[in-house]
């Protein structure tokens, strides 16, 4: 019987643990306090916590292949670092200017804006040295593949296009097409990316490729209409920041056109959407089965 | 007998052709107008010139091998968008806050901050991009080596370090050896890389690599000192930017330490240093022997 809640704990420790080795200054940079000062704002933006649900994914889709836990950690830690960087930017004051995020300052609070800036674009280029090390799998072809992936997840067709998008959005005019393409890159691209690497780590056929892309485009809608939906019902304090912001913006989601209960009732459909795409894959997918339905039923 | 003004002119516009033909809306995002706007930035940041000069240094490392020049145009496309890219975030106004770039507006005052940091963001991504795909070389081992080489060349050990390094010692305390590092890091490190690229690709050995390195470091120093010189003698209309940037910031540079006499003296130390490197390579090298002579006598 699949433990949803002991996988993904552990998964995260796991991260946090190789995330916290990896990014010290021996390993990145050289010595000296501009170093320290780079190190500590990567560390900042990167440590401490986050449910860490993309290398989840990328673990429970390898597990569908047999890749036992620690082989899928290095393209885990790359999406996550990719993930991270886009959130000390995205929080930045010339763009959603953020204070908080998850209950801590944000990177350019705690350091300064140009700080937060190099911190994230040194977060975005070693996330690509990572897939490229030979920790990452021992053949160069599967890194290639993994590096063009996580490429298709987060640049200008995925979620750097999807944060142009939301920008744009905010200056009005957007239709309910419109802000499901930007959903679509925003955050369902870079989800979208980890369940592929799992699956490109794992050897997937095409078939199986095929079916997986289609459970994380899914569960992408899923989490990001979970999103949308505690932006309206959830507290600050029980999200670790701020909420009721795209109402107070006058962003259109789909919850406010459908509303909460409406989006509700959207949202279990489009778990069952992604869950009936697993359907070939047996127990080995428990891992991906119930990170779908957490998607529909998280508080924060 | 080689020709450096052509060569060099033959290079920037086959470089320009194909950055042009690359950074589209069709190539790299979706249709839309904030998809347009990302690529619009993304093409101010990148087209109408440049000495492209690490696309020439990625050319000129790989003709040492024989490599004809159209097989060097990828991964110099490469380093050419991490070295965009770091123009771009440089500029903005938590950094260096230029107005002007190449007697042209700077991305964000062309756009915005936000989409200047996303076209940034994303030239970054696709650098990556370029060089994990099958137009970069036919064996995945090499563009693996290609990417590990450029996040070392653009990363926190790297560029980025030596952008934090050159903030942080904005602030005063700096010392000759401390500006050196900084120096090697935020300059020398991206135009290393491009010669060991070249080189990478060429299949170099060893003992090859290892001379093309010293050059590269060489090169990158003289580099370094011909720019700092400039921004003393030089006027903005023939820099296409601001001048005396650094005296007015009160920043040490070897021009500081040495006067303009003296510095140029240690230029040409450099420069000879960077030619005994290449020694061995015989005319192959005319190129990047062209280049470092190119670098001390440059007027912009």
């Amino acid at each position: 019987m699949y433990d949803f809640a002991a996988d993904s704990a552990e998964s995260a420790r796991a991260v946090e643990t190789a995330m916290e080795r990896l990014i010290t200054a021996n390993q990145l940079s050289g010595p000296g306090p501009a170093a320290d000062r780079l190190i500590a704002a990567m560390r900042h933006g990167t440590l401490g916590g986050g449910k860490r649900l993309r290398p989840l994914l990328v673990r429970q889709a390898a597990n569908i292949f047999n890749i036992p836990a620690p082989q899928a950690i290095v393209p885990g830690l790359a999406v996550e670092m990719i993930h991270c960087y886009s959130l000390i930017h995205d929080d930045l004051p010339a763009m959603d200017d953020d204070d908080l995020r998850r209950g801590r300052p944000t990177v350019h609070k705690a350091y300064d804006d140009a700080t937060a800036i190099l911190a994230g674009d040194a977060l975005l280029t070693h996330a690509f040295g990572l897939l490229a090390g030979a920790d990452c799998h021992a053949d160069p072809a599967v890194r290639i593949a993994l590096v063009t992936e996580l490429v298709a997840g987060s640049g200008a067709g995925g979620m750097v296009g999807g944060q142009m998008r939301d920008i744009e959005g905010e200056k009005g005019g957007f239709s309910g097409d419109d802000i499901s393409v930007m959903h679509s890159m925003k955050t369902g691209a870079l989800i979208r990316a980890s369940v592929r690497m799992g699956a490109i780590l794992g050897g997937a056929d095409a078939r199986a490729l095929s079916a997986l892309t289609a459970y994380a485009e899914a569960a992408g809608r899923a989490f990001q209409l979970a999103d949308d939906i505690l932006d309206v019902t959830a507290t600050p304090e029980s999200m670790g920041k701020a909420t009721g912001k795209d109402a107070a913006a006058g962003k259109q989601t789909l919850v406010s056109q459908l509303g909460v209960e409406g989006a509700r009732a959207r949202l279990t459909e489009i778990v069952n959407h992604a869950l009936g795409c697993l359907r070939t894959f047996g127990p080995k997918a428990d891992g991906l089965r119930a990170t779908a339905r957490y998607f529909a039923s998280r508080e924060h």
